[in-house]
């Protein structure tokens, strides 16, 4: 590299909220707690956006339910057999030797677990998917160190298999593809609520039914014919860069991680609304989030705790579903209305930059 | 908002190049540039990653090739009918009504034009999807604002249409669709280059018949058995996302800029390898673009010329999917040889933060 | 080959209905005709229930209601050139030379017509779909044998294209893609019907209510975690697959066919239900349609008669697209209730079977 | 029905081949078999295109190895609980409970068995999908009784679900998804050549060079364009049609069954060539297969004998695959020549008609 000057990008950043959230990766000692969050964006009207759900989520007893259901990191590696005859006798092996792979694992890092291998074959190819639980770390890092080591154990079983390589996009990694939401990547998180018709009319102007309709004409129908991949939503990736950002996350997987789906119920007693985001590559520790600003956010929003292994980044996971709620809810209201969209988003990029 | 205190996060970032590049969008007066660029990210391996293909970019007479092949801008709006009937009838006067539609766009909008509209029914839905060009802006904004005025001049019309929405999910905006790539939407370039087996050989430490193997085995096989959607390359997300935030650019669109696909071929007289980015929805102007440091790195790129609109734009485009190739082309030498991402990862990771 | 000896099978077969269907391809001289299908299927229970819904389309007045939104059949042909900018250079010439290679189709076909021409550049390759206008065939043949002349002409230019292939499967045939539904690729079809909520409940045994939610939770959102590609629907496969055989139809075109959606709102005048099929691959004449089977099936829905070239095929697709709802909305209804599937399956198996 | 008379279609038959064939599921005695194979089509140039690959595997020591790397037939359930949570800890009870549940199903039926349960949430709706082997049935009737007698028993372990629908569409039949390919169903088939050059001179007028080409360019990255999705092939979909007719399968399941990959290597010793079908819905018993063509289908292609369950279908399975094999190749190396498609079409069709 010719040039070593190195320096920084400022992404205008604010706090917003607070957010009222409950669940299991949450609250502790109390039925819910109230917490602002970091967005680092140059769509400076999504911090209105978010902030009017963060307000209605206060309306709420328990505000913004969330439930993490699942967490696992993966990386598949490709192996090259002579032919398909071979490399299904090479996955059948793996499969039987899969605490032998474990330990290969658990010898090399020390919060990383083994917890499922699966293989796909096509042709002479055999690609191998691990599944790793990965603490605290989002888990790139690891999950490729992990691969590295039990390649080379594989490779030293002689199966008739020579090097493909470390990944063989069956991961896969910040890229739009249906294996990670089918066979698990990242933090699989739901955030909903229950908001009564009064609130959907006074905060929101529009009703539970207008709001149904819409979930299903514009994220599931429209989405379907746009050719969309297991996502039905309106603007994840919006909240999801900006709380990466402002996080220390590699911001790169909001790829996968906006690939979500967002169902709705008009019900009697309100308007039911939820996010479920299957996808969400985030952590605690890890490359980039000793700086200064990711620390001093992270400190903020409670994930710098003493927990067990893997505790911060859950919480910090159903924190990110909460604020993909809160601007998934506000912007769908607004789209109900004719105009609205445009003449919040003047009054809201006004706002945003006026005390900016 | 109960918090106003505005901040912003640091990424970090550094220049990294030049890079040598030819094409129409890039050099007027000589037969190729040579250019630095600005790659912010956490992950800072990504550093020496580019600046490797940089390097070996001014090996080569004109550097990378680039190519602009389309652009357009896209909002699709969502009407309601009674039925199918009802609005495959409006459908048809939408078409057949484009001169006074596109009247409308170029009233309300300087740079903005309307070039194209393609309706979509699905039973008594109509979804209409109009591309714009705009100039050097990304044109989100505009698109939205061009789209509030069409609706009302189609609801105007009295075709027994009501309103839906003014997104439809069929634009489609940062998220992993088909429609953006097969009807367009954003900046459709091309970047490529052919490498002498020599220059394969010294500096990427491998050879043409292992990239190409690699691009089929891992980048089509793999993406495929994955279930990617019009996607087959190895990183694209991650040059996108540091060339987008260093340039302020919404980076959410990495989403859909990410759907591209590398495609090499292992020629008598070196490595052909190509790296084609449809749907890169970046601009040089709006939202972002007059932060002191965007505005800096923006001019220092070349793309602050007083030219015809969409020229800056353009270049732009150019230089990102230049950016891509130099990334994309030293992972997938590395991921060649057993061991060598995660060593080169190690090394790269101390390097990039020892003189940061 | 060296068994000639040659014989058939016989698929159970049986004319179901009639259905009461009207729409701009049936009706000429009426509101409505009816007319009774042919089904040739293993799977004997579809009988009764297309037979249900046929029955219930007489209860309504206009029965059920059909619109051919678009028709045309397509071929891409794969040229390589020696880079991107030989091939962006190459598709800019062929778009400004549409009207040569229109008179290279109209030449070459009675029927055939050359509508429309989209290339597509990954790297050096250049994909070129073309769309035709085939009358009353499917036009598989007439398609590969105007792009075979297309090739030819496009390839006499020397643009520095090579050939590449006849077919690049961007066309898509008999394939699961996005692309047959985004630009169009046989005949696009609706069919839809207005219940109201007494004929539901008595015919159906269920509401509007539940066969809307149903439509959402199982067509939209469990096709859209299954990962579907531009489907939501529940059996189409399985009407298209019986009609398509005793019509002579190409069978293997219900992979694409297959990709549709079943849109229901749950209205004060009773339940809309719609299903749309956007990629109907059907024709009256060609292969397979002088089977004298499949002509006295042909004549008997009234697709013999002497009209406009397209018109029996438009015909044809809509009678299609109608028995397809009937099956669809049976289906359903039979889902809303438990159990009540598998009962009906296995009384509908026996009753099938009795008379067959 | 106000239509009792009940007929056939007669689809043209003709038995292909023989092939010769190895692999564990075929062969047992003999290191390969030698078999002719029914094809019913209207499409007659079919049975040419087989036959020369039949004709070429004749010429192999093996012929086409094949292997069966999976099986199991799916249904997915669908219940609906209050909110994500509830739906969470239902899912982990169902997890947890699964020996009750495959008690419930080896109870209910004589060869079914459950083995592998997996659920996705979305919101508050529960997918269950419940895998299960069925022996030498293709299992739809047994996974529907089974899945009614699954929902009955979780539903009475009052957990806070409803009854959604017996089938969520995350099954998936009969649609082209992601989750078949990824979780499985069906019987996942590889066949599998290597043919010398000089054969893939003499017998296909083409080169192993130029078939790989072809095999990236057109069935990968024209796939990959046209927005596949886990599929990437010339034209499967129409030597499992006439193979499914021929053999009393539910042909509808071509639409699942035709998503598979092509693979070639250019060799040293030749051209390696493979076909991955990883999703074959196919039985020898059950439905439609006690029709008395069908039996003799079956018989003729050593689909009757006895042996343990299932292995009559895995034998069918790895037969179709290799059946497909045979037309991919023909049809691959037809189109590596141009003009050779038409031509050899036309006279196919002839020929094909002519001792019909």
């Amino acid at each position: 590299m010719n040039e070593a000057a190195s320096t920084t990008t400022a992404i205008p950043t604010r706090w917003v909220g607070p957010l009222r959230v409950s669940g299991d990766a949450i609250a502790r000692d109390a039925p819910y707690e109230e917490v602002s969050v970091p967005l680092a964006t140059y769509e400076t009207p999504l911090w209105p956006s978010v902030g009017r759900g963060a307000s209605i989520s206060r309306e709420l007893p328990l505000g913004i339910r969330t439930v993490v259901v699942d967490e696992r990191m993966t990386r598949s590696t490709l192996f090259v057999a002579e032919d398909a005859v071979a490399a299904t006798a090479a996955a059948r092996t793996i499969d039987e030797r899969l605490a032998e792979l474990q330990e290969v694992v658990s010898g090399s890092s020390s919060h990383g677990r083994l917890i499922e291998v699966h293989s796909e074959i096509v042709g002479n190819l055999l690609f191998v998917r691990f599944e790793f639980l990965t603490g605290d770390a989002s888990g790139h890092n690891m999950a490729t160190k992990a691969a590295d080591a039990l390649m080379e154990r594989i490779l030293s079983w002689r199966l008739g298999l020579d090097y493909g390589s470390i990944s063989g996009n069956f991961c896969s990694d910040k890229k739009a593809t249906a294996v990670n939401g089918i066979r698990g990547r990242g933090k699989n998180v739901v955030a909903e609520l229950l908001l009564p018709h009064e609130v959907v009319d006074r905060r929101l102007r529009t009703t539970a039914s207008r709001m149904t309709d819409l979930v299903v004409r514009k994220n599931l129908v429209g989405s379907t014919i746009a050719g969309a991949l297991r996502s039905a939503n309106a603007h994840y990736a919006n909240m999801l860069l900006a709380f990466y950002l402002a996080t220390g996350q590699d911001a790169a997987n909001i790829v996968e991680g906006s690939q979500g789906i967002t169902y709705a119920e008009d019900r009697q007693d309100g308007l039911y609304f939820s996010c479920t985001l299957p996808n969400l590559i985030v952590g605690t520790v890890g490359n980039g989030k000793d700086l200064p600003h990711v620390d001093v956010a992270l400190e903020r929003i409670g994930c710098r705790e003493e927990r067990e292994p893997g505790a911060n980044a859950r919480r910090l996971a159903a924190l990110i579903a909460a604020s993909v709620l809160c601007g998934e809810l506000s912007l769908l209201a607004a789209q109900t209305n004719p105009g609205e969209l445009m003449a919040t988003h003047l009054l809201m990029e006004r706002k945003g930059g006026a005390d900016a």
